[in-house]
């Protein structure tokens, strides 16, 4: 879908001299949001919508260490959009076909007014089904 | 295996008024190192040993939100033991019984000399083989 | 004032081998809510008041590194209850005389509701007042 | 001297709505490292030359809040080059001159053989002369 080029800062690494996997998930959030971005939709205008959206599970693979000040690429996918749930996966790589981590978020829809479940709203179903033809 | 209580800081929440996932990896990662420490092996030791830990898996659910200034709970278990990997699952509660995050890690082993996968150390295999007498 | 334990977690570490400066502000922000808290008022008391306290200035000082799991104790002494601010100064140290570093910070009290700067807020004078007792 | 744009992240917010002030510390590290990479010298090469450079003094102020996804300007100046020292000053601005923090940063120079302190090196100073031209 959308690719994102990041780079780790140092309070990222660890003394491992690796970049700690706490902040991978920073990573793969600010790709999901460059995402919608890209899509015409920034998340805090999702927000100023009224809906939350929480990632409700992550599963992440850390399949080579990546280091303080590499160039990386984040590429994202819609992988599932369901009635309540929205699914992304993730491939980080240095060099061109060099999976460094791999990760999927599957995220819920709240109403911002009484943090309630709900459905996918029809304004983000419908970005996505532009984005989709 | 063990339980330790933790409080998540000001600087764990976000916009949402929720903890931020990001910080159930570190909290996931206290944990576990107390686990060990328990068991009379601290991690900086493990270290000092010249074996690192890099995590190369974790999977996590998000069930319910976690507040500022709660106080949490969170078991760990010990897996499963393999050659080159050690697996950990965790759960998260506020109430008994009230599970609000659920994980699972797995780590390798390396050897910090050259960065090398290697076969899990003795000393940790003992360890290991100890406690779950 | 009061004296509070921590240990910098793994996370907290840069490739230096040390604790990343960035880490200390969140050491300190917690030795602040727990003052707070052994006066008896938890800060999230203070936000279901409808006061926020965002810090307006920070000064740090870094002596000596600090490493992975240190036990360090961090002392938090009440330095100036002024009109709009209030402003807090901490020691860290590991063993008893070796300040590994120091820090003042300045809070500012808002009204939660506008977000508009206030006067400070007569329960948390009196609070402060009785401490001083 | 350079200025970088940083756009928060979602991580960066606190319950509050804005972002926290631990997380200044890394933009202002950012901006830092962006301006030895301005003067053709990343920070990653000052270290592979066996010499790290540690925060030992930090100043902030926080004139407004910053808010996620906002485009931010940091400024960074080169305050001064002591024999042992280096203090930069920066700003950061979201419209044309609206401050919203600003921060100093003294820097000291490591061997990373021994951790001992040292002057600053050659290599470091030539730059600095090069680019006061």
């Amino acid at each position: 879908m959308i690719q994102i080029s990041i780079r780790p800062c140092y309070a990222d690494t660890d003394q491992m001299g690796f970049v700690h996997h706490s902040s991978y998930v920073k990573f793969y959030e600010n790709a999901r949001w460059e995402a919608f971005r890209s899509m015409g939709m920034p998340y805090k205008n999702i927000e100023s919508n009224g809906i939350l959206m929480p990632v409700i599970r992550m599963n992440m693979q850390f399949i080579k260490p990546a280091f303080y000040d590499d160039e990386l690429f984040i590429s994202v996918e819609i992988e599932k959009v369901g009635f309540t749930r929205l699914r992304f996966s993730y491939t980080i790589t240095r060099e061109p076909d060099e999976a460094i981590s791999k990760a999927e978020t599957t995220l819920a829809f709240l109403r911002k007014e009484n943090y309630k479940p709900c459905r996918i709203p029809d304004f983000i179903e419908e970005m996505l089904w532009q984005e989709a033809q």
